[in-house]
């Protein structure tokens, strides 16, 4: 089979591990910033494509079965199999990939609102003792009513480790057993009581705008808002103006409208709003994290079995 | 009896609080930052004194019965009973008190660590997208193998909330069940491996350089050292050494051998140290968490019973 491989920044060891694991068939390796053009020429010939490449090139790919992306989002891809004759192109994510490491990079921000971090870290570059000043301002996670939006691996491995801060967690999650609120009428009842509210959800049509300036407004002053899902779900205007006002105590955003954030932005400089700029998904070893992955369901591919992280194209999930 | 309160920083509405508490007894608030001289008066006619007064003034209180201090330190009231004549003073403190907000500025600073958050606070503030600069560092808890110096209130709620993120960890206490490291010889040989090394250890004679600079010699290269328990337990010269030799990975530090820490430390601008000036045991409602203590301590005093969080000042804990 044609394999072309997209991911980007392997090393050459990590080359060489899949061209052994994939011997017998023809790999390429293609650099879509670097090279585009000749990317683009391999894509049309591939049936298998390991890694992202601009949506609009697969329309041209006659010969594709298989596209395993080498994220979590798919909002890209949505729209796949739409435009496509014969049979639809799998689509595979890294859904189950990044729980545990964007687990903690919403953990560490959480704590790092509480425990005033950003005045200590600005204290300590201006070399000043500033414990007095902050003291005042430091709060607590710990047995907080925390709401966690989503039920995917990230949701729910926050809520394993919420539940060991003793924090009263509740997911929210329309088709979900991990899931105590299913409805956004039961969302919008809870919102008023939670401490921290995360959102975990992928970009879908109906994850689009959820927290818009109604819902916003139902937040508690004091709450703080999360967002490593993805940065469609938040009205970044209504946020600043909450903000603003007192009516939210503060936002750690991985994930942006638009990344990079512009520099007009006014979360930049928010003195309430911790950005940690998308580096969430991060960890180390992760590229042959990811080969194990992809090397997992090409064995399944081969063996005509389901494959793992199977994502329908048309809903996003 | 005669009771002084001295505990810094209580409203009108604590103090009316302790008062309606205290009925029939004579109880006196003294200040001893903004009135040391009419505080020490009132402290050598004590019977009973809750909160922290200088110790050198207690050998005057020739009526003391009863200390309950508002730290978990007790360093200065080490001799406490040793020049007394007569019966000696109990002394108690918050041992059990600040568990969980010092293991949630531990366990902030070291994802903070991990998730390169100093170097992103930094980014957002100059309002530059560090993304791919900052990605290459970024590092997982999950898994890592931990080494945490001590088992009281911080260390078991620590390795409580380290087993969440499925840490190895392994506790150092010499008389505790909760340690699976009881030896200095045995800490030494499991130091190499860990990632982590957490020291919640009070001040005592026996822990004192306990991480000096051999012992810190036998960390690994990418190791972080976090120190919430004293900073007399760590060579600092010796630290920033190894730092710079890029014998260690990074150092968090809630305490230091002096504070506040002085202008010329070099630990200051260390770009992988990250001060929370002695921040760690700040809570909400933390007055009233102490009111509450000493109320159940004085109760347990008037029957005659054992107190809560009683120390031997000829020891340290």
């Amino acid at each position: 089979m044609r394999i072309i491989v997209a991911v980007a920044g392997l090393v050459s060891a990590q080359k060489l591990r899949l061209s052994a694991a994939l011997a017998g068939h023809e790999v390429g390796y293609v650099d879509v910033q670097a090279a585009p053009d000749q990317a683009r020429a391999a894509v049309t010939e591939a049936e298998i494509i390991f890694g992202n490449v601009p949506a609009g090139w697969l329309a041209g790919a006659t010969r594709l079965r298989w596209v395993q992306l080498d994220s979590a989002g798919v909002d890209a891809y949505l729209g796949l199999n739409a435009a496509r004759p014969g049979a639809p192109v799998q689509l595979t994510n890294l859904s189950d990939f990044y729980g545990r490491a964007v687990a903690e990079v919403a953990l560490a921000s959480i704590l790092a609102f509480y425990r005033q971090l950003p005045r200590l870290m600005a204290g300590q570059r201006e070399g000043r003792w500033v414990k007095t000043e902050v003291e005042p301002g430091v709060g607590q996670l710990h047995g907080a009513p925390v709401l966690v939006l989503g039920t995917g691996a990230i949701g729910r491995r926050l809520m394993t480790l919420l539940r060991a801060f003793e924090c009263e967690v509740r997911g929210f999650a329309r088709r979900s057993a991990d899931a105590q609120l299913h409805t956004l009428a039961e969302l919008d009842a809870a919102l008023p009581s939670a401490a921290v509210v995360i959102n975990t959800l992928p970009h879908t049509p109906e994850t689009q705008g959820l927290l818009g300036r109604e819902r916003l407004a139902r937040f508690a002053p004091s709450a703080l808002l999360v967002n490593v899902g993805r940065g469609s779900a938040v009205d970044e205007a209504a946020l600043v103006e909450a903000l603003d006002a007192g009516r939210l105590g503060g936002a750690v955003l991985d994930v942006t409208q638009v990344e990079p954030l512009p520099a007009a932005s006014p979360l930049w400089q928010h003195p309430r709003v911790i950005l940690t700029q998308h580096t969430g998904g991060r960890f180390p070893r992760e590229s042959e994290a990811k080969i194990d992955v992809f090397l997992g369901n090409f064995a399944r591919f081969t063996r005509g079995e389901p494959l793992s992280g199977a994502v329908d194209p048309s809903r996003g999930y």
